[in-house]
């Protein structure tokens, strides 16, 4: 979702115009990636929740997002936005499967899903991707928390979540068995 | 594959020259749905393989695929592409989860899938879906072929599997347990 | 679950003795199944909770469970689980695929899992069964209440599940995509 | 499937006739660990087999596979497993969810499953596991032979895979996008 503001200069990029005529169009689609930490028997410890500013000013919190490009396989673009939000030093696990563990449907109308997206119609592979290195939020991530699950998922958290992530996170917690 | 063919007069359909304009953008966002029959415990016993006289006039065998259109569920276009190739009397048993056996990248170059469309990058949420009803083929398609999962495997039917659709098919029987 | 009060005369069928001193060598394994009734479209609509005297007198929830019994296949187990609690007339929709939506790990001592059985170690291979029939809850279910998902996740019926199953059908609902 | 060999003394450990006596009640649970490298995007390069001597002086392969005991996790199974066979600088990376990418059926007569296993009806949870370390085989296994799925999934190779296991080795390459 950061994707407009900092652009990669790679193909598949899209000027604004064309990117606006494109989510008039069709589906777009995204990865999402719940960052976590485990122990070392894969048990999921922590939650990473993005801070950041919205175009608007206000504060919300997020998991890493963003945007397929033409081209580019649905890892590499796990794999890029990773980088983007978390930095090089992050060392995500990546997925060995390209299964993953909800398909989340985002619209720009209410009444369909509980996930919203304002811009467009967009449909994400989610998956929760263990951190083994340092992850130095970048880009316009004010900060990295990492929360138990039970924080992760408390009320408070899920409001703040953008476009109703906070249910994302409880289909993640759901999967990897940390439900509360 | 056969939108192009017999639009469907709803939201979300695209000119030829939309189309490829689009298509030279993003990824597409398609859906895969392999027809099986199953005995009452949920095993499944046959594959329908439809045959098609593809655009260049070839015969190929494919299963039902198709794009999700801006606007429409996973769901609903899963539902949409079925009713086209198999009629209304198919009777599909819908998957009650989103989340796809595999995710299936198609790309319109060689060397990075054993999937491949020569008009588009595609990614398609590929499903096993029990037909309870009557498969009455339409649209473009001349024929379903009811095979065993041990036929429908054969390297001769792979062969002939549109885009590389034959990893596809292995892949389905692998998660419902069926490989030979 | 049930299988102790009623046995069925069947090979795999154990004594009070020698299930008592197996259950104490061993995990036993054990299916789950939440019934479910879908809309023509795979979505999840109402999930079928029973309810049930438990043997101390007092009425709890639960779902389909019951044990894998030696030489049965787990497809075997899930229809005759679902037979026995639900009647020969449900109709049961089972899945094409062994890969169940989680793995349930029931302890006799608190602290390592959220689900609890005093009786015995436990791991439970859970699956959603849609029915398409008419349930008739037979053996020692009182009554079968078809709830929305809504209903069926609130805290007062969750307290109510038997073993700590409410965390079972919130791993379900957001599987399917039927979280609130 | 080792166990037998070397047994760990914890508890859950059964004497020779407890736990022939147990295998004729119940299903035993297992788990399997297929061994992989990756790249660090996450996709599968190679694929550790086991040489293996059979009781019987024959040379078979195999993967990580064994018991889960009485009070253990299936998590704390894989574990203690991959040790035993791998040894304690293997450095897995252990699944984030309990959800297998496949239930294995091995029965002590054909007919049922494609998967055998002489001694006992068996159920396994299978997952894939990246290796981060390096794997020292131990125990009773000679060798640990790296290779590329093409290789692991040859004719050849899957004959020699103990119980009928070059199945599951076919499943886990469908599941991680990497069947030739």
């Amino acid at each position: 979702m950061s994707f407009l503001r900092t652009p990669d200069p790679i193909p598949g990029w899209l000027s604004e115009s064309e990117l606006a005529e494109t989510r008039a169009r069709v589906p777009m689609l995204y990865v999402e990636a719940v960052p976590v930490r485990t122990d070392d028997r894969g048990q999921v410890l922590d939650i990473g929740i993005l801070l950041r500013v919205s175009p608007s000013g206000s504060i919300t919190r997020c998991i890493v997002s963003g945007r397929v490009m033409h081209g580019e396989t649905v890892r590499g673009a796990l794999s890029r936005h990773i980088e983007k939000d978390l930095g090089p030093a992050a060392l995500p696990q990546l997925p060995q499967s390209p299964v993953p563990f909800t398909v989340a449907e985002f619209f720009p109308w209410p009444g369909v899903s509980p996930l919203r997206d304002n811009r467009q119609h967009a449909v994400s592979l989610a998956y929760v991707v263990p951190m083994s290195g340092d992850c130095q939020p970048r880009h316009d991530a004010l900060e990295l928390a990492w929360m138990t699950p039970g924080d992760a998922l408390s009320d408070s958290v899920a409001e703040e979540m953008e476009g109703g992530r906070g249910t994302l996170l409880r289909q993640a917690m759901a999967w990897v068995g940390c439900l509360p």
